[in-house]
């Protein structure tokens, strides 16, 4: 049987340490090329709508060793809108009030579709079970604060990988709208357990923080070098989130993948904002991330982590790859077939009997 | 709704000549960048087995005219059989008898998951249709013979496309195995109703043919120059199928795409013999398809075809396009939808409401 698992099931078959264990093996796997991994690539072509584009995105990964290969795909309305002085990337639920994203998986031992499952929750536990691995390697062993900015989807998960790898005490949160920070804060604080401050600007959240998250879906810088303090771990989901400067100040560099931009298929005359517009790296300094070690490696201990408590250390989620969505899709898939979760079609309907 | 399409319903929803048609449209979209492609990618890792690879490959495409695109994936283990002096790659049903390949069709214009199918009869259709094209635009009008290497799976459609642009009145066909390709006669002559006469040899197959098909799963070459005769159109699914010598011969070549190889992303020490073994062009000498035009820009009126009927032309279908599911796609859908064929399930089995 094939399984169809929604996002709901996901969220109760994956658990953020489980995630983080099973990536942190599943990186060496990388490291040591018993697993693969494609380059994201993004389709973008116009639509009927003048303020929107269309973007097919997909990424593949492999994991011999966990049995299982993966496909993620994107099929998205993506719009820029404007707030203040940022540029957000916001994708549009046209689908009938509705996103479209799909993980694929299947057997690399029979080849057959595994499970079909919405991306969604699959997408925030990866971003926040790879920043915690990054934390996890570089931030101080007593760090104890985290200064979070950013109260989306993506910034819960942030917290709770960072809370899985370190004993925290306290968080404090910026975003720019107060009813989202304050609710954000109210909803962590019940989930974790831990006090959640919402703060007035992304300095009070950053103030003495021994971990700096970024999580935001802002395209411009929204960490600056002068806030840095010395033992920092910064942390970024999207590399312009951080000011170019205060990379360069780190001791210690990683990123997540040395694939450091998608490969975009554009049609003629369309530009997406992402590489053109902005305050952030795209108009002024970039910082060639190419430079720096990778996570894979910086697990498998082929570099070193940070060499003292003052050390300022960080980690950018550069990219995202197939790869992690095989190792989570792995553990879902385990987890649904012990648990008897998930809606059951027959294979024979995603398999055939002649040879493509 | 979601449709669910078995290879059963693709053969009753897309006819060779609807798909020739929207395939000539469809490539003027792609020489004029209105629609795109992404470059196949194979990902390879070992297997359980000795004799086999894992391979996850996957292509997607957009046409927005068309209102549609497609990722298309094959989870396949692999292997390389040696068949008298040849190699041919041969992929192992290895999910319950079965093979597993997908394609997968979104709407541009809401994102939405339209459609979920095998690849298999699409996948033949779509390779017999570009051929079929290359036929139009090179072969001579009045090209009225056929000689075909191959009787397998997609030498059916080859025929089919070639009949559907040339009045074909003699077809000769030669494949190692005597059973197959007298099997493969009696069929097509029911079919298409053309005289096609087993031949003992590839060489009786092709002399005095207007037009030589390749059609094989062989990895070394087929066709010879010392066979080619003035005025013949020249045809493969593969490269190799045709020896380097006899496409430097040819006065006028035309490649499928630029994109002359996929992108191969493999496990450390895995090595597949398409790359290294054979008598074909990996051992000795190869042609740079780079040098030639495409399909696209030929359809497009941007080089010319043929310059008298004493050229002998060649095209080479040298790798397959995500663009061409899309084209193939949004043709079976409409006429799924039309006709009221396929299983429908939920789209929100497949969508989501969170920002992914």
């Amino acid at each position: 049987m094939t399984l169809i698992l929604s996002n709901a099931d996901v969220e109760n078959l994956l658990t953020m340490g489980d995630c983080i264990e099973s990536f942190e093996t599943a990186y060496v796997a990388l490291a040591e090329g018993r697993a693969l991994t494609r380059t994201r690539s993004d389709c973008i072509v116009p639509t009927g709508r003048d303020d929107a584009l269309y973007s097919l995105k997909s990424m593949d990964g492999v994991i011999p060793e966990l049995g299982v290969g993966a496909v993620r795909i994107d099929s998205d309305i993506v719009t820029w809108p404007r707030q203040g002085d940022n540029v957000r990337r916001v994708k549009v639920p046209a689908a009938n009030g509705r996103y479209v994203g799909l993980v694929l998986l299947f057997s690399t031992e029979t080849g057959e579709p595994l499970a079909i499952m919405p991306d969604g929750v699959m997408q925030r536990m990866r971003v926040g079970a790879t920043s915690g691995l990054g934390a996890k390697h570089l931030a101080r062993k007593d760090a104890a604060t985290i200064g979070l900015l950013g109260s989306g989807w993506q910034a819960g998960a942030q917290v709770m990988a960072v809370c899985a790898v370190r004993t925290i005490e306290s968080i404090r949160c910026f975003s720019p709208t107060r009813a989202n920070r304050e609710a954000f804060a109210a909803e962590m604080r019940a989930r974790i357990g831990v006090p959640v401050a919402p703060v007035d600007s992304a300095e009070d959240a950053v103030r003495g923080a021994d971990i700096v998250l970024c999580a935001t879906n802002a395209i411009d810088n929204v960490f600056f070098k002068r806030w840095i303090e010395p033992g920092m771990h910064l942390s970024a989901i999207k590399p312009a989130e951080i000011e170019a400067q205060a990379i360069r100040r780190a001791e210690r560099v990683v990123i997540h993948t040395a694939d450091t931009k998608p490969i975009h298929v554009m049609a003629a005359g369309v530009t997406a904002p992402d590489a053109s517009a902005g305050k952030g790296w795209a108009s002024t300094e970039q910082v060639d991330l190419k430079q720096f070690p990778t996570l894979p490696d910086l697990i498998a201990g082929r570099v070193p982590g940070r060499a003292s408590d003052h050390d300022v250390t960080c980690f950018v989620n550069n990219l995202g790859l197939g790869f992690q969505f095989a190792a989570a899709g792995a553990l879902v898939v385990a987890n649904a077939k012990k648990r008897g979760i998930g809606r059951e079609l027959p294979t024979d309907w995603f398999t055939q009997d002649v040879h493509p």
